[in-house]
């Protein structure tokens, strides 16, 4: 299993609404690439002060599957739409494992 | 469930041993805290220049069962012997959801 992992910061201002179109956008991939194999992600609880705002964890079979979601054209839009008007921060890590 | 998700980079000059130390004493807490239900980790692929190095994701029923593990003395020691003296940069989360 390929794991994707993302952690985000939010610009200042970033509003409910905006994070909540990023989820969506998200989750609608799910029904348009069909190497997802699981989709996770939400918002930070607090209990850490200096932990980022939001996580999504993405598994793949393998690299192919995930090079798919990476380069298809409705995953582009919503990074141009959704994630990076608001991306402050950005750690992401792409790992394989069971 | 409770997601806590974790993204490192580490100091220039890590070497493979020490994140090996890292890795190998996080899994072993797997045997110490029963609240862990599942433990996830590896190393960046190295697809996209600008990831960070490592990243963990680690499940637990609830906050109560995470908070167990966050104070435990067994983590804590992992925290102080290989985590934080090779750190550069972290990104944590913690959600919950399915």
């Amino acid at each position: 299993m390929l794991h994707h992992v993302i952690c985000l910061r939010f610009e200042d201002g970033t509003s409910d609404e905006q994070v909540q179109q990023l989820m969506d956008g998200l989750m609608g991939l799910r029904g348009e690439i069909d190497t997802i194999r699981s989709m996770r992600m939400g918002k930070d609880l607090g209990i850490r002060p200096d932990n980022f705002e939001f996580a999504s964890l993405i598994e793949f079979d393998d690299e192919a599957g995930y090079l798919e979601f990476r380069d298809h054209p409705a995953h582009q839009q919503v990074v141009r739409d959704y994630i990076r008007p608001i991306i402050a921060e950005r750690a992401g890590v792409v790992f394989l494992g069971p």
